[in-house]
């Protein structure tokens, strides 16, 4: 409902900063899925473009295209592209086709719900009529997969406009990960907050955690806010609480993976930790996401499945071996942070405050 | 006193796990310092030796020898180096020489004050007689430094057994940056009490921040542990708080570089983040270290001069750019963690609890 609603709005494409689009579908019916090769950032902007279901799969696996919201525009696309061989085939061969290629960009990435949330928005576009006609049926698919992506830059957009004033003016933000334009289509979710009190004139300093073990932090936040004119400086993700300590820090704000019926919310590893010590110092802990990273069928955090990745990820620093052999790394990809140390979820359809499983109820 | 104490008892030489030691003086009065360097654990173990203080200055700088206790004796023996080429000059040129080799050597590194307090105490032996032999003065010095050494050793192993009962039989105990026979001449101080616990029998789990920016929790902790056979798993920083939350930490344990007369404990970035989500989560928090960390002189830790190192250690990852040029990096090598969340501090003398500036004028 809500984004049939925001799909009527003009969407205000092009990213901050002029940075090119996260993802993009490029070249008609018979095109594919550019994206943005984000691992190689902030060293090489290089796009890619994707043509099959696999190569969509690869690129959400491997972070190339990363962040909730824009991994659930790219399976939606995945879709279509991992279907498009099959347009020809009768429209119930066609729909099990549907399904298993869902099934199967759903297995990229376990944690961010907004993956299978975009999937079965697709899938419902089969149920719609076209019982006779596969060709129109797929046609359908890829303009909805369309609608996604311009809603989700709309929405990123609301959820700026909605934050904006938590931002404070002539003080720090701490962020972590990236919830950022190169999450989403464009603008980002944490980051739009700060885009639009930029754009209203506020003057604030950015402090982005690196996001050990990939770097988004480093890599990816800094790199659009810069390019975007923020004032932005990089810390080891574990010097956020002296920071806090030191009163240099007056608002966290991260994004969502997924959050459940009652306000836990699963993000980048070492969001918890944020929250425990913004709590400590006082300090308001804010999480932006869209409607679409809501997933009611779950009672609490800790039934959100949580992604374990390589070891090797921490093992390996660019290519340098840094762990003995005869060590252990734990690698989980997130945490979960619970409600009660969050102080507002902000969405495109505002603030809900106090973040409990009751007002979530109320809210949708 | 304490130290006079130690050096009477046998020196137990010999790092767990069968390493190299950390640094030791060899070859007589014209010898050398010869130290491991430990930029290039865990990939290569190589040894260098240092025969002026210039090079014992930059082996401090560049982290070759690094921990509170270890750069204490590299400093002792570095002014012995420093001031070698002069054992020919009257008493009182070579007393001025002294200080100021001991000054340039303070310079190296400001926040460990163990670097002053064994330099202090070479410099002490110069105004003890000898007043009409400088080669029996230096002599006298290298001696000095030779004993610093040797009761680090003893000192470290007496912090092991008054800690060791502390670890849990059974659990998990998580530790942050390198607080071992790397930081030490050998033992450590918080692995100390790993090393004692381990050799009583008990069976434990340790997790090890990775400690970023240089990563002294990947590269040497893991190292020395798992070369001592005991169980150690690697995380990225910000993990500590789920793991935590999870019931998956029973003991927290770190070292210090100073701590101040009301026992406030100058450690390690990242220190002071898990002093307050161990507080959060109800779980024991320590600090073990030697005497000679104590800064009696300085009131609070807010006092204590905190090292900032180059942004380049956070911008460029194992020779990969990883932040945008536009972007700021800011890099403070020790946090400060106040007294009133730190359980206890394991010193040789016995157990510091609670910790408070009226228990530490009693201790002393």
């Amino acid at each position: 409902m809500v984004s049939q609603g925001a799909s009527h709005l003009a969407p205000p494409w092009g990213a901050p900063g002029g940075l090119p689009a996260t993802l993009e579908w490029v070249g008609g019916e018979e095109g594919g899925l550019r994206i943005l090769d984000q691992t190689l950032l902030p060293g090489r902007v290089e796009m890619r473009v994707c043509q099959t279901a696999e190569e969509v799969w690869e690129a959400i696996r491997a972070l190339r295209v990363r962040g909730a919201p824009a991994i659930g525009v790219a399976a939606a696309f995945g879709l279509c592209l991992g279907t498009r061989p099959f347009r020809d085939a009768e429209p119930d061969a066609f729909r099990a086709k549907v399904r298993e290629v869902a099934d199967y960009l759903c297995s990229a990435r376990p944690t961010a719900v907004n993956l299978s949330w975009a999937i079965e928005r697709i899938y419902a576009v089969t149920e719609q009529g076209f019982s006779d006609d596969t060709r129109k049926m797929w046609g359908a698919m890829l303009a909805e997969a369309q609608a996604i992506a311009r809603e989700d830059a709309v929405v990123c957009r609301r959820i700026g406009e909605v934050g904006a004033d938590l931002v404070p003016d002539g003080g720090a933000v701490l962020t972590h990960c990236n919830a950022g334009a190169l999450a989403t289509v464009t603008y980002g979710t944490a980051l739009s907050m700060l885009y639009v009190a930029h754009e209203q004139g506020k003057r604030f300093q950015v402090f982005a955690g690196e996001t050990r073990p990939l770097l988004q932090g480093a890599r990816l936040t800094a790199f659009e806010l810069a390019a975007a004119g923020i004032d932005v400086t990089v810390i080891c993700d574990s010097t956020a609480a002296s920071l806090m300590r030191a009163g240099r820090v007056q608002m966290v704000v991260v994004g969502a993976d997924r959050i459940a019926a009652n306000g836990d919310v699963a993000n980048k590893i070492g969001t918890y930790s944020l929250a425990v010590v913004a709590k400590h110092h006082g300090i308001p802990f804010y999480v932006a996401a869209p409607l679409s990273t809501f997933d009611l069928t779950i009672a609490d955090g800790d039934r959100i499945p949580i992604e374990q990745r390589p070891e090797e990820e921490i093992r390996n620093v660019c290519g340098r071996q840094v762990v003995a052999a005869r060590a252990g790394c734990h690698n989980p990809a997130f945490d979960v942070t619970p409600a009660a140390l969050i102080n507002a979820i902000i969405t495109e359809r505002g603030r809900l405050k106090p973040v409990t499983a009751e007002n979530i109820r109320d809210f949708f």
